[in-house]
């Protein structure tokens, strides 16, 4: 940490904030410049201490130079994180994982049905939801346990892993009973119990970005989960939150190749949250895969019309293949395959 | 709700719309314009059927015509909701709330002091935190049940209400058991497990809003918690996130007003998280004041730049007291009351 | 127009905006709904005109039910529109359109040889900067009209069009004396005076979107040079400011498919400016021409760390190279191509 | 400046940093620590040279130390700039200043009436638009020259100095003849050439912060007006852009502590653009004085709902005399004053 000292400070003044990095343990270096005097702290930093100097009388401003994440970190891990979920299915290899389904499963026939559908399309995973957070205490909520079952019926249908979102500590046994992945949502991503909670059940994760969470907050978050032991943990970035109304969300495709950089974790892209608008969902996922995201999160619905929830964002069956086509071709530019998928060209 | 169709839309594409309309059991109103037509969806509103309808083909635009919560809104209540929150206390009258305290409580001789010092100062509810949210695994995190004990002796030794953070469903009872005011934190507003219990506690529940939140899902996060039977709810602005880094959040004044013009429930403002600069808060605080706001939470630290959270933006006792002074002018210059506390102007 | 009757009101009240709406030269049409009474407003709509009706009283609210914008939409032109920016070039096309050079030009040589580097790896247009909008006033702003005149002796030597930032109308004239197309940047979107003189010059230009415009303000500037009466627009997203500081701005990969579909006009990408860090500006560039982006402007300096602006952003020409190498792989994939790039996968 | 060097520079790598920063005419001082080497740059910080650090190999982050204005700042001049603006006026000392009047001018017997009706409720310099900046082509944009005469008839009338905007440098001389302040809009913010024009100009700026600009930007843009040599410039905050679409704009009262932190300058509010509704003025307003601003920017009209911009954020005569008593209890409150203005409580 590097700590500048307003230019008003007597040397007194230098004196107390040197006694005070002393009683934290850590190191002082004094540096006099021409225009300000810096002190280095020496020893690990912290954003607790960061705020503590920011307190003191005669500091300008304190710099961390170190980041407050280690386990998720590339200098922790060099080598890319390879998370089996089960099944013979693997995120973060060179074979994109493609996660779709509905929203939210309605019935045993309709996830059943789906998970046929999005399976012959090319998806590797199925996703659907049994609990859902809803803005509005009077919408649809999900059916919940019931839920669960009928995903892990459309599993033994269709040989595929599922993921679900896990909203409550309460509902934990019941949804490692029945998933291969929890899927921790955007607006529970600094609910910190529940990491902790899904942290200690070393079931894969996948965790999705917060609606203005910084990538350095998600990563944190990510953190909370490593600590407690639990290595397979995937990041999902759905959107984020901006001043633009055209869509639900603005997919931030930066935040892709950034974490990559920082992480050895595998990203996810989520375009349908990540736009809120299915006409919009095939150039963003062709996208976050050309810059190269790990896979995919895609909703799916046979009607989406009449969807109980995120119909906006659903793809019907023949969009859905149509995508899958389309993504196979960017997939194969960038070295990356989607298994059992024509690309668009080679289906001409 | 109101449906807009493309000007490509045949007679048939119209008629589709009309009929799913009347498969959702409202009805609906054609008017036919020169430039679009339009259909007017009579019945209640949903953001689900919003949803449903922006997904079918044919369809230009929904507009919501109607507020998507009842129970919070000024058309359900029109006088303003005074709550009770015990020891004599009472949030949304001409009394200002004022409560103070450390962020995280760090044993009881630090919570006894400092609630004595604000008591003095005039604030008339205790603040401090038992379980804090903390972006970092490796942070403090409060010190839990041992903080809920402190916490009820400052109580007992003041004679002030006491409020606290709930984190976890799993602490509802713990907290219950301490705390005369419950507070959900700005990370856990869309926590809506969390919303749904602590509705049916019936304790007073001061609701923060989201880093991100609009004024609409916060006021939706306030109906969650009164549709379970909870009318005692207090919403807090604390400061949203932007572009601006220069402070830690950016205290969001338009929201004062507007929720008062919206909800019949009282509003406290946090200058201090919606500054996260102790240089800040006083100005900040007058400012809510001065728009209407029913009362302040403060954060005070005996020792600013030796607490264990939060400390660059805690207020010593002495600039609390100050700020105190300060807030008493704008008090009476609004017909508010800040009882026990002599104006600055008064002090000279 | 839309607009929605306040519950309260008496149907004298409705009478008065009834009246009013006559009065502004449309018609009304009412509907009387079980919730809310509902008045649509037949004739042109217009922003000042719901701003009017906003202020009245008794109106909950207003909705717009058509675009501000006709010129640059897609109902107004169906077909795709390919700007010829001469010397053979085209933007909006199958070839995708690479703007690349410094941004700042920073003598003859170094724009003569920066060109030839650039089009030996693939640009065929050549961007240079002679005035420099600099958020410091002390920091270097550009060799004015010298540099325009460099920036000319480039074109002659390579044959590419070249491209340069127009900041003041009092240089117009210098501009479109050297400058193939004009750039309108990001902070003079909104410059309306600067919009019209550009629209006058019925010379290319390409409109930067601005840090926080909605995709409806930057069109609405767009339909501002149109309205002159030139139709050779080219539109660029070169990032939005967003909360997240771990980049400069943030790339919105929504905003390409989305003005694809509301306009016929090209759209070309910005990484450079869209993250601000040369190592993401290869995977944002391969994601935006995936997304359907017509081309490309990239920052490219012999030797950014000693550029005189933005060298943070900029490639070197190697980097550059094989950024044009793995986008030729992303534009094969979507049938678009990159004259004279041999692919990442046909290099090996 | 300080560099922060990546844990895998070698020694010869930190030598060929230190080699550049000697180059750049700086001196180095190394610090080697446990988990990261940091180099102090001691010399003049700038952007550039931050930009250009941040290119370099192995180097990890680079924090800059002062801030890069100079002019503005409160390290060159301690005391309060109070800024005389003519006909007996002054901004920033303990009288409020009070700017009010139509959005447009419509007409010679629109501005004078008025300006007659809002001295009387206690204005002390006349607002009115000539030349409005119109996000369509298609809106009333303003009476140009013939308004300039109008606004000074008004001034004739009523003695009171008048403020209006300027959009171009070609309409320099027309608005010096007529104004007495000029104001810098939003959208001109970073205008930079404009900037340096009404710097040369020496006539009193009213400088409006951007819509997504941060409080460094915004005194840049003043250092840019001071760098001309013109120190009578008046700051103005007029909201923000954010995620929240409730209101027009958010309000940063944030910023106005801060400022008058950073800056000698004084600081104006613009409740009006900063909520862009007519209903949420005066409280904000009343906030604004609270934390300190140096006066108010108020849109007022004879009859909003015909006014030809602007309407929805108006007040009537009426509206605007009321919150001037309340604002008079507050300015009262804070120990600054508006002269001849009844506080709401005297009134009773």
């Amino acid at each position: 940490m590097i700590i500048v000292v307003s230019p008003d400070a007597s040397q007194e003044d230098v004196q107390h904030i040197l006694d005070r990095i002393e009683e934290s343990g850590r190191q002082a270096h004094l540096s006099v410049g021409t225009e300000r005097t810096i002190i280095g702290v020496i020893g690990p930093d912290s954003p607790e201490l960061q705020d503590m100097f920011e307190t003191m009388a005669h500091v300008e401003s304190v710099h961390r130079v170190t980041k407050p994440y280690k386990l998720v970190s590339r200098e922790f891990r060099v080598e890319r994180s390879i998370i089996d979920v089960g099944h013979g299915v693997t995120v973060g290899g060179a074979a994109l994982a493609v996660m779709a389904g509905p929203c939210s499963i309605e019935s045993e026939d309709h996830i059943v049905e789906t998970a046929k559908a999005v399976k012959a399309a090319g998806a590797n995973i199925l996703r659907g939801g049994a609990f859902k957070p809803r803005s509005s205490p009077y919408a649809f909520r999900g059916l919940g346990v019931d839920a669960l079952r009928h995903l892990a019926t459309a599993r033994t249908v269709t040989g595929m892993p599922v993921i679900t979102e896990l909203m409550s500590e309460r509902d934990l046994d019941a949804v490692c009973q029945y998933a291969d992945i929890i899927q921790v949502g955007a607006r529970n991503m600094q609910n910190f119990m529940l990491l902790d909670e899904v942290g200690r059940s070393k079931r894969p994760v996948m965790l999705k970005r917060g609606l203005s969470a910084t990538i350095e907050e998600w990563l944190l978050a990510a953190e909370y989960i490593m600590a407690q032991g639990n290595p397979n943990v995937i990041l999902c970035e759905r959107g984020i939150r901006t001043f633009e109304t055209a869509y639900r969300n603005t997919f931030d495709i930066n935040a892709i190749p950034l974490v990559k950089e920082l992480s050895h974790l595998p990203v996810i892209a989520d375009p349908s949250h990540g736009t809120g608008k299915w006409g919009m969902v095939k150039p963003v996922a062709m996208a976050a895969i050309a810059a190269g995201a790990d896979g995919l999160m895609i909703e799916v619905h046979p009607n989406p019309d009449h969807a109980l929830s995120d119909g906006a964002q659903s793809l019907t069956y023949s969009s859905f293949a149509g995508m899958m086509r389309s993504v196979a071709g960017i997939a194969a530019a960038v070295e990356r395959s989607l298994p059992g998928v024509e690309t668009a060209a080679a289906a001409r």
